[in-house]
């Protein structure tokens, strides 16, 4: 077997940087479950009919099949199975499966793997690990869960090995009511109101001028073109979004509707730690204003901006239909792949160690192999995760076996039943008990390292 | 959309459920650590080329496309991808493709979803997760290692919250010199020997007397044919193992060496506890023989041997190859869906609640929401998991919220800034500080309960 190479967008992680990956996902299980959120799994294939309804992923979607299908089955039809894109259409599809059985409103996380057929690029991935928070409701769903959704992601993402991050809300009702208050027609994806988002989501790309030009081209105004631009020059704070928003000069009743909720984000989420997690009031925020109803979220790294947004999402005010009830929601869903391979390739953070080990016991001749294995029990038994040597070579290879690995304590047992530890890195060897030793707690697990900070 | 049904053999959880699940997972994790294996997670496609190489699984494999493929791209090309069907043919492709990242001998873990076309029934299921430790060595791999998976498992099987299991040890190398000194030939898949084991692993179909049949009619002798029954029939511990064997009057080189490898694992393990964990030497366990090379390992759950072995593996002599150099390795894989969901499903383990949360804290009115956050982060602050309470209805109707999810405290916060938490299981109120309060030990998480131990 000739060695195999990688295939491009379907990333492995070494033990080391998968150990990163491990402490982001366990700070992120701690803070769902310190606010509630149950955690469920969803099988990793939908029918390609549910995936489809979405519209404009089918480009991205990868078909699954059985090889020795049935001769005559045609591929591509609409019962066939293909990977999920997303954690948020299964989860609609889960809570129409079992909504018997959950108890209302539904707070669930879910951290798994997705697979796009996109290209593959820095930050893109063909398989890549989402974690999900999403309240769901039947009937209504209360608006107070959009600040709660901000709050519970702005809180792991202050504890995440990342750089800050910018939480930029904000709002369709508030977008379209602006709108429509400055006299443009249609919808989200249709008139004026649709052609002026599609524009200002350019923003990023052509400037204010180029954006104009569009907006000229959909046959705005000057005062519509510049009432449009200059909302989406809006950046706020709690304190300021109301006056900003209203020096305009521009009402409706769904701008005031929609400028309600996202003051009442803003507010709610004031005592998150600014320097880690900034939340703003964004409003050239386009992207999902076309799919979500309401709160839309987007998330920046400082430093990484190029990355794009790492933690996406909104409400959807039908996020499940079963026919017979709706089912509202609101999300938010943070990319981990895209936010931590990009950091681990360029070495912004490390494990301080590529292995839970933290002593090798060594072994002075193979028929003390069982007498080591006991002084290894002994350790375990108290949490330390203890190696035994896997050969009996002379102690210096034993050392060199431990250090390679990068772990830090060595354990001699000796004839007379003695025991000695090496710290290897300060070359201290000092007598010890395999029924109370304890290393230091910075050397108990690996830890998470940020080498920056 | 209509309420969607279940898609049968990829089963999907309730969070009460996936409690249970999660719990096995941590208990997984927590013993492999502490043993020093690291973790890691494969992509969960294969090239087709790669896992069709292994023969006899091409039915149960499902072939992954992008719907958008170039039009002429044939599907069933050995250049198409496929879900993964097991978690050892993508290890030994990660060694071969990283073995200059990885320190060796190397000991992982890996805990994934595998997927298998085959027809469901109860313990078969086409989407699971597997719980895999190997260790992997380059050039040779000490038998040492053998006993160390068996211990290594044989810990996390007692921890579990299954029912006791007997973890059944045969040895390819063993069976093999006892039928050469049979006077059989051939190898395992070939000749008399072939057969002979293929019969064997008849024995619990059809008995022993259908397995005289079978070997009659691959032309055994019926010294042969005794020889073979007899030693399937064995069932020892390391004290009486090699007497049972020796008593058959057979003699090989390779059979002595079998004994002796097979010996060496009993003794290692003898230390875990039996009545969670039996280790056997069981001469009948055929299954592996053909494509391991020493050891074999299989598992069965006390009560209920119908699912067949929930733990199985053994010693590749060539895991991998790349080349350049041979990567011999063990391991043994758990199957945890296959273990757990049919418990869940007996009721023979349950979660004590459905959801993390141990304290809802109720709302007076929607103009005091923003106190009971504050209320609910300085409980979390010490590790409380608490929901503020989805509406401000009758306290009655928040105490009944909390009730049906199973969540056993609300708090109560009062005008003149007192606060009162309330057990809702007896019913007991009392005094109580956001910044000290914590419950009993017991209640702080959800726990795994077992009814009828």
């Amino acid at each position: 077997m000739a060695r195999p190479t990688p295939l491009s967008g379907f990333p492995e992680l070494l033990p080391s940087a998968r150990l990163v990956e491990q402490h982001v996902l366990d700070v992120l299980r701690e803070v769902f479950e310190l606010h509630g959120f149950s955690n469920i799994e969803t099988r990793a294939v939908e029918p390609l009919s549910v995936l489809l309804r979405k519209g404009e992923i089918d480009k991205e979607v990868y078909v699954v099949r059985r090889l020795q299908a049935e001769a005559g089955e045609e591929s591509g039809s609409s019962d066939d199975l293909a990977l999920h894109f997303d954690l948020t259409v299964p989860f609609a599809r889960y809570v129409t499966e079992n909504a018997g059985h959950l108890q209302f409103p539904f707070r669930r996380y879910q951290i798994q793997k997705v697979w796009r057929g996109e290209r593959p690029q820095e930050g893109r991935y063909r398989e890549f690990t989402q974690a999900d928070i999403d309240v769901v409701d039947r009937g209504t769903l209360a608006v107070h869960h959009d600040a709660d959704m901000a709050r519970v992601m702005g809180e792991a993402l202050a504890r995440l090995p990342l750089p800050g991050v910018t939480l930029q809300v904000n709002n369709r009702r508030l977008v379209e009511g602006f709108y429509r208050g400055l006299g443009l027609e249609g919808d989200v994806l249709t008139g004026s109101i649709g052609a002026t988002m599609r524009a200002v989501d350019k923003l990023d790309k052509v400037g204010a001028r180029g954006v104009a030009d569009l907006l000229a081209q959909a046959g705005l105004t000057q005062a519509q073109a510049d009432g449009a631009l200059a909302l989406a020059q809006v950046r706020a704070g709690a304190g300021d979004l109301v006056a900003s928003v209203r020096a305009l000069g521009v009402s409706h009743e769904l701008l005031d509707q929609g400028l309600e909720e996202l003051l009442a984000v803003l507010t709610a989420v004031d005592d998150l730690p600014a320097d880690r997690v900034a939340v703003v009031a964004d409003l050239s925020v386009a992207r999902g204003l076309d799919y979500y109803t309401g709160t839309v979220y987007e998330t920046r790294m400082r430093g990484w901006e190029s990355l794009g947004s790492i933690c996406s999402g909104g409400r959807y005010d039908a996020l499940a239909d079963d026919g017979r009830d709706v089912y509202p929601g609101v999300g938010i869903s943070l990319g981990v792949t895209r936010a931590i391979i990009p950091l681990l390739g360029k070495g912004a953070v490390r494990a301080s160690r590529p292995t839970p080990t933290v002593v090798v016991v060594a072994v002075a001749d193979e028929a003390h192999r069982r007498d080591a294995d006991r002084v290894a029990s002994a350790l375990r038994a108290r949490g330390v995760a203890a190696e035994v040597s896997p050969t009996a070579a002379k102690f210096g290879k034993q050392i060199r076996f431990a250090d390679r690995r990068g772990v830090p304590f060595v354990w001699f047992s000796q004839e007379d039943g003695s025991h000695e530890v090496k710290d290897i890195r300060s070359g201290e060897q000092v007598l010890a008990d395999p029924a109370s030793w304890l290393p230091p707690a910075a050397d108990l697990r690996p830890t998470v390292v940020l080498p920056e900070a």
